[in-house]
């Protein structure tokens, strides 16, 4: 490859590859030092290639959303986390298959997606681990009352063809700045704390304990009774990551490349990366503005989006770009802009050094 | 053919190939009606399939927004706008590629890139058509000063290689309820006829006066010298579309096909349909809330989205779905859903008939 820059049409989404594998690198030493497996979310890569390079920084298996997605990181893992139910007979059997190929693990909170899982493995004649998923505050999917834990982790035990491995939760609610994260990780670290004591007391092993997102990581250690965490954002990071502390501004991998198309309105600048390649996403930090910001001038925020248009707010600095200019700009949230790419250019500098096709992107299913 | 919706995975994206063929007819009727010439904008299915059909319901060429979707819609028509000024050389080589098989215009609001069109078109002797991009409230792109509009016009004129054909705008601030537009369009009735004057004053003739939008394509008659429009959202419309009463809720073809994963929170139910396959955009209405809506029941709307969970809000219905049920939503902006798909499936009630690659599909470029 080793083309330049220059030779690339714009949106045209990059990786700076030093970062990416420092990010690699930091998430492995950290998850050693403290014990805890690594399976990292990879939906958002979506890339078996990037999936490889998390394998050999410290990563025991995989984790996906989607069945499509476990079927691309069946190329690169003998052990994969379906981190959402899969329901539905078209589905079922494709989870059959993989777990034919895989170790195959499942998060599920229903007797309804529990019922689906075992007749089809009964069907199928595979095993099928499951973990039980638990709501700790994010109040999007999982079981609150710990009776319901035991009965699906019963009712796994039951299962000839299923194995209950454990417990599965997602911080997703902890958006607080890392440093002032104490609160949330207590009120986890109890309702977490009552989940497991009621599985024990029924006589019942939760061998995997599984947490973790990005904003949360680096804290997982204060999580007690955690086995296992599945951060996805850390291989690349983004604008909302390095607001909440969690990464420094530097160690933001992804960017999108755009140009500059027009200037003609005073006080902005327009990009041709709007919606289609940036995805609309508000930060969820505090004072915050804007869907994405330039690498190079965080003070420089992208201010309105179209799907093919990007408005940069020109209005707090003197920097006056020229029509056909190039920047490179950070997302909000780069697992769903990668999602809207067909590639990724993985850059040193003005260098394209690889590439990574987006496999599974667009699978969600 | 002639599956049943059954055997499909979900998210799939659906489209009710009657409303559609509906929604087709009406706009060739309208346009046909009024003398207007009817350019779709085909960043809303990126299907060259569904481009034909277009040309079968009254469009004389068509609209794109990047030159990759320009060069997949070269196998539909002979006529393609882009709207969208292409900048660097990459882009320019292929635009003039594309120029030298079917009829190109571009629409720019820069001397930038006027220049860049021009050695391209010059290098690869091929003609382009320019139209100027005209600023008339929007604020995003074109100019608002007519001495410019005459300026870049000349520009055009004097290029050996390109032809001055026009004007173009895209009034997609207006917003408003159609009922209530009325104010909204004599500001652009009045600013078009400034840019029109200045360029009769100078011996200048826009043949071409491009605007239209699908929020505003039923009233485009009420516009002064316009020739032609350019809607893209009609061919499905969405939740966005019917809210401001440019079509009826009936009307609206697109939906996601998706099942209820979790109702484990009171109050919700969880659907396998995210933010990557309904997109996050607000909807752009008064006293509107969530992301998209069911289509058999608008009154349930997603009121959240992660990447693969959407939230159904329940707390005003008396309708409770089981884990497993499927729903088909209809969300606030269609072409940016579809831009997550890989293929949508025409549908008659459960059947599926028909089928179309979304080809230009993450060609942001």
């Amino acid at each position: 490859l080793h083309a330049e820059l220059e030779s690339l049409m714009t949106p045209a989404a990059l990786v700076d590859v030093d970062r990416m594998q420092a990010n690699l690198a930091r998430m492995a030493a950290y998850t050693k030092r403290h014990g805890l497996a690594l399976r990292p979310h990879t939906k958002t890569h979506k890339s078996a290639d990037l999936a490889r390079r998390q394998l050999t920084h410290g990563a025991s298996g995989l984790t996906v959303a989607t069945l499509l997605e476990g079927e691309t990181m069946m190329a690169a893992s003998s052990d994969v986390l379906l981190a959402h139910p899969p329901l539905g007979d078209a589905k079922l059997r494709r989870l059959v298959q993989m777990a034919k190929h895989v170790r195959t693990t499942v998060a599920l909170d229903s007797p309804e997606a529990l019922a689906g899982v075992a007749r089809a493995a009964d069907r199928g004649r595979v095993e099928v681990g499951v973990l039980v998923e638990l709501d700790l505050g994010m109040k999007r999917v999982g079981v609150a009352d710990p009776r319901r834990t035991v009965e699906l982790a019963r009712g796994a035990v039951a299962a000839s063809c299923l194995e209950f491995r454990g417990v599965l939760f997602y911080p997703g609610h902890i958006r607080e700045p890392v440093a002032e994260q104490g609160p949330a990780l207590q009120a986890v670290n109890d309702g977490l704390a009552e989940h497991l004591e009621a599985l024990r007391a029924a006589g019942l092993e939760a061998e995997v304990v599984s947490g973790g997102s990005t904003p949360t990581a680096y804290v997982s250690h204060e999580i007690a009774g955690l086995t296992e965490i599945r951060p996805g954002t850390y291989i690349f990071n983004d604008r909302t990551t390095s607001s909440i502390g969690a990464c420094a501004w530097e160690d933001c991998a992804y960017s999108v490349l755009a140009t500059v198309v027009s200037t003609a309105v005073p006080g902005q600048a327009v990009v041709d990366a709007g919606a289609k390649a940036l995805a609309r996403e508000e930060l969820r930090a505090p004072d915050a503005t804007g869907y994405a910001a330039l690498l190079d001038r965080p003070d420089v925020v992208v201010s309105g989006l179209s799907e093919e248009h990007g408005i940069l707010d020109l209005r707090q600095t003197d920097w006056r770009p020229a029509v056909g200019e190039r920047v490179r700009i950070v997302p909000n949230h780069v697992c769903v802009s990668v999602n809207l790419q067909n590639r990724i250019w993985g850059v040193r500098g003005e260098r394209i050094e690889e590439s990574w096709l987006v496999e599974a992107r667009g699978w969600s299913r």
